[in-house]
């Protein structure tokens, strides 16, 4: 089942007005995109400095008393203030769609409606979209082009107000996905919120251990713990928020690495390979179901490596020849090595464009490693 | 401290023979990278068809009967063998240097000695190189350049044999440190063989959900699983004659996310996140300890990001301008967007040129993000 036959992009309506309260990074992407779409919006935080900052990058403007009722609020605060935001919203303007982009949605819902937020107007929502940075510097227009964005009703959403709020995905270029809360929050406990824990739990490890240790850490490493970089304060307040469905999938791996441990530890006596191959297996064939780039199976793509040196200009030839031979790159890893003035760079193609680029890259005289 | 306070480099003698055991990835490799160098390789190996093949690619030659000995002998074996392969070797070869290149230090060295292998005859040795495929059409004589080889001598190894192992790996363009046994075999829990558990448990978690998850992934995921892919049998064996220090490191782990999850657990009546936000904060802190490319510190370079479209030509065009303003591409990442024909292009550059290189590409008319 492809990702499209999941969209829900039936039934959407372009908003006229849109009121953003929170200007971080994801509130001001939200303006910059939907000003892009020809959207007006207006914009509001507790912190006037990302406020005046959100503002002056052309992400809104302040409300004025002349302003009509923007037709859709979305809270784009940290996700334990949505719903507050959305209680004053609700009273502020009686018939605005309220929605938010927080990656948490059942308790978001539950704390909105506990605050007499009316259910009728509540649509939950989140564009599977971010950086690894905060703030309203690093926001960008394009951050949802091209993005999955989960669209949760409530249970009594108004359609009309659903339709609002998936106008908003698809202003912002995204692609309209619809989930049950309780369906999107145990979905990015096991893609998202379980993997940030783990993150943090194995690039915690390094902490206290000897330079030489760490010394000796690859690319494997560097890349399961790229997101144990992310803000400790935000994540704390998601795990909360999503405490179940991240507490299960955690108390999961606890057992699997439970049933690992144990047979690694009696492996010294007797011999009981089979957690360990088991949960080794299991993982090569969880990893290959994960999707790659445009959405395709991972593992879609033929490597070509190259060795380049490490100079100005070096990367350029390689790709200017890489076009000449009419090759799309889907992607491109630069094999970081230690000290020395050359890197090998793994150029993933589709298989059929593979051995012309072999080939072709050969012939110019490049360095192409089997 | 860096790595190079660390190298062991005083002492080598280059090698003139060298018989390898084992021509799968990284015994053919090495065969190539020593080859390379002016040594004479000779190679052997139960299975024939490696044998011929790494042979085909010039990794070496069968040993003839008016072959002196060779100086050493490597076994490139899976780690459970090494101990048998140079008991054989130290029979045939009275004076030849005993060494290996597997993942484990510890367990390979005591059953080498318990197989009578000369104590001052060998020396374990472990290339900090290796690819997610095997097998001797992967092979490349690049593997180890640049690379970290660490080298563990047992008590009572000779000076001489070491200097020899030493020059093997400098012949591979390898920077050496030595360390004992039991710390190599520490290191690599934490660094390697744990995150390989870690990877394979998450990925594993993916088995049996529904595809509307899987769909929901994106970089992160992909990064934190990317190394579940690699061979089970091999790893296997691996965990297990690492299995003290894997299990040291994973009961850690799961000591770690069993707070968390405690604490999440009770985080809906009482609020207790400090287990929460401490481990996402060590997490950090030990992140920022992982070196990056050529042995900096991670985070030592800033990005500038460029859309492009996702065509062939268009990646070259924008590495012909970077070429040509002079700036030297650290990293590069493609960000993966769904379904769509643009790309979001992430170079990694030294700090003091990010201001030339966003100036330069946007003159030239490129879409800069900031």
């Amino acid at each position: 089942m492809s990702v499209s036959s999941l969209t829900g992009d039936l039934g959407w309506t372009m908003p006229r007005g849109v009121h953003i309260v929170g200007t971080g990074l994801i509130g001001t992407s939200l303006g910059l995109a939907l000003i892009r779409a020809g959207v007006d919006v207006t914009l509001a935080d507790v912190d006037e400095i990302n406020l005046a900052e959100s503002i002056n990058r052309g992400a809104g403007r302040l409300r004025t008393s002349s302003d009509s009722a923007p037709q859709v609020v979305i809270a784009a605060t940290p996700p334990g203030q949505v719903g507050a935001v959305l209680a004053e919203a609700a009273v502020a303007w009686g018939d605005a769609t309220l929605t938010h982009v927080a990656s948490v949605q059942s308790a978001t819902m539950t704390d909105a409606i506990v605050r007499d937020v009316p259910a009728d107007r509540l649509v939950g929502s989140h564009p599977m979209a971010g950086r690894e940075i905060s703030g309203p510097a690093g926001a960008r227009a394009d951050l949802f082009d091209d993005r999955v964005w989960v669209i949760c009703p409530a249970e009594g959403s108004h359609p009309d107000h659903v339709g609002r709020v998936k106008g908003v995905a698809r202003a912002c270029g995204s692609t309209v996905v619809e989930m049950q809360p309780e369906n999107h929050d145990a979905a990015v406990a096991v893609i998202s919120h379980a993997p940030q824990v783990l993150a943090s739990a194995l690039a915690g490890r390094l902490v206290g251990v000897d330079d030489s240790v760490v010394g000796l850490a690859g690319q494997g490493l560097r890349d399961m713990t790229r997101i144990a970089g992310s803000d400790p304060t935000l994540w704390s307040e998601i795990l909360e928020l999503n405490a179940r469905s991240v507490s299960d999938v955690l108390d999961a791996v606890i057992a699997d690495l439970g049933r690992v441990v144990t047979s690694l530890r009696e492996a010294s006596s007797s011999v009981d390979e089979s957690q360990v191959v088991d949960l080794l297996i299991r993982g090569m064939v969880g990893q290959a179901r994960i999707p790659g780039k445009h959405g395709g199976r991972g593992g879609d793509y033929e490597v070509v490596s190259v060795m380049v040196k490490d100079e100005p200009g070096e990367l350029a030839s390689l790709f200017v020849a890489a076009g000449a031979l009419g090759v799309n790159l889907e992607d491109v890893r630069i094999e970081h090595v230690l000290g020395r003035p050359s890197g090998l760079i793994d150029l993933s193609v589709r298989p059929q464009v593979a051995h012309r680029l072999r080939e072709g890259l050969t012939r110019e005289g490049f360095d192409v490693r089997a």
